[in-house]
């Protein structure tokens, strides 16, 4: 099955690239409610399932004994931009459990915020561990393990007690088996399954609802994505589009990117989940398409409707700041 | 018409994404010798198509009176990394016809080559017109009219003289009508215009033979060609696929890189043009696509196809630099 085109990205009068993908929307009864494309074929969730890795950080009674809030489970969830407050407050989660930066086993890398990149260089500093855009979920798993007697060395590896925990919370919520034969390495160094599409939609619906879940485990979901919603920046950072999306009707949308083009997302009060992926990896590609899925789920609503239309349709801009060009949703998302 | 399938990328044992395009590859009496996919689909050749952008700046005198040599010819058809080697060089070209860096109107941007945008910024510095990658392709524009006696103000408009003898050339070499309906501008402020791909294959075994050309156009086409791949890191830049590529075969390649994923190049020994687009935009799709294409033309020499089949199979990286997955071309490009 050939995923249709969803985004076209024109320059003048002309489409000059275009993104295909697949959608689908599931309420938490397992019911697809909206299905593009092949959604069952296995997708790597990669950072779009931050959330539910941090299950184990707030159901183990490390997020309550080392005093987490909204705004570092907002980090826990996060794939960051390394700016200065992202950085400082991981570097304050790790140092609640008596640990620094030298515990993180993700690599370091530049930040992703252009401006902090150019503030670091600026200042003589180089990247460390802290300014990786997931130092906030690796410092969630390195809590998580101090707070359970755990040794915290090889966190990162598969078969280390933090990355089976985070595998049983994946397989639970998702309802798909996460074996060796579907894993794949995270750029972050954990690991990652490839799992059908849909699964990840039915598993957003639960995080959203609590439908299925044990009492625990529901508070926990609503907690983490009440925070991530509650705390957008942290969650990503300047100018990213899934601060824009959650501002765009505070505290009703949940939503969370992946690299390789995924999306995972959540409608609380219509007690959906989302879950999408571009085939080609494109972050442009999804971001234009949760905006376009989101704006039609949310119809209802006009001007958050308005808002979310907007952000599905970006400008393509030249070097001087003309606009060239934009990216559109296709009819395949109205 | 769907394009198929020409890259993969893969993690672990699971094809995360992929990557659909068009190749055609022509010879000069305007022979398809290989085409997948929509090879009539109009398509916006971008930077790769700056060597035929750059024929004026030979016919009309101004690179001999100015004393260009292989050196600055490679510029003035690069899509450079903002390197200080490529920055000082347009500084140069720009100075032998009395100018500086305030007659570029290609706007600025930060260097795409990471230590010498860290290096600029650890100076204290900020980019300018000559950082931007097309900065020698622009400076070549203004030395024409300099040398031609038009005033360069507003050269990159549609309609300044300048773009007219663009569009001229552009227009003999590839056969094909470019008017306002397929025009679109460029990253750079200049007009660029879709035109069916195979046209850029045609054009670029043109350039290469001089097949169909006046004498003088012949003897400007593979200057041209020559001064690149005598030159490939003034053409690119440090670790970019362009050098890698030319220097697989030093001379008898030519490959040039365009936004939104499209290479066009030539084997002169061949006769032959190659034009491609990946249909997503993704640099990193049509790197693999021109790799596997030029392995393909050129297998009879097992020792450079054996590198270019290498530059085809590019690594995944996680951020420690672990080996995580790889890219790859599909059956449809053996």
């Amino acid at each position: 099955m050939t995923n249709p085109v969803l985004v076209e990205v024109t320059r003048g009068a002309v489409i000059e690239s275009v993104h295909r993908g697949a959608v689908s929307v599931f309420d938490a009864d397992g019911k697809p409610v909206w299905e593009i494309g092949d959604t069952e074929r296995p997708v790597f969730p990669r950072s779009a399932v931050k959330a539910i890795q941090a299950l184990p950080l707030v159901e183990s009674g490390a997020a309550d004994a080392y005093g987490f809030g909204n705004r570092e489970l907002a980090l826990a969830c996060a794939s960051h931009s390394g700016e200065p407050a992202h950085v400082e407050l991981a570097s304050a989660m790790l140092a609640k459990a008596g640990l620094d930066k030298t515990a993180l086993e993700c690599g370091a890398h530049w930040p992703s915020n252009h401006a902090a990149e150019i503030a670091l260089a600026r200042a003589g500093g180089a990247p460390n561990a802290l300014h990786n855009n997931c130092s906030g979920k690796h410092s969630g798993f390195v809590c998580t393990c101090v707070h359970a007697g755990i040794a915290h060395a090889g966190y990162v590896k598969s078969g280390h007690a933090q990355q089976e925990m985070v595998r049983d919370a994946m397989q639970a919520v998702t309802g798909a088996a996460h074996g060796v034969d579907n894993s794949g390495i995270d750029g972050c160094s954990i690991p990652t399954y490839a799992v059908p599409l849909k699964s990840f939609a039915l598993g957003f619906a639960r995080m959203a609802t609590g439908r299925g879940f044990a009492p625990e485990r529901a508070k926990a979901a609503k907690r983490l994505l009440s925070a991530c919603m509650a705390e957008p920046f942290l969650v990503a950072g300047t100018g990213k589009a899934d601060v824009a999306l959650m501002q765009a009707a505070p505290g009703r949308i949940f939503v969370k990117t992946g690299a390789e083009g995924v999306y995972c997302a959540a409608l609380p009060e219509l007690g959906l989940g989302i879950a999408l992926k571009c085939d080609d990896g494109a972050a442009r590609g999804s971001e234009v398409m949760i905006a376009a899925v989101l704006a039609k789920l949310l119809s209802s609503d006009e001007a958050v409707a308005a808002k979310l239309s907007e952000l599905a349709h970006p400008a393509v801009e030249s070097r001087i700041g003309a606009k060239v060009g934009l990216l559109r949703p296709t009819a395949a998302l109205n």
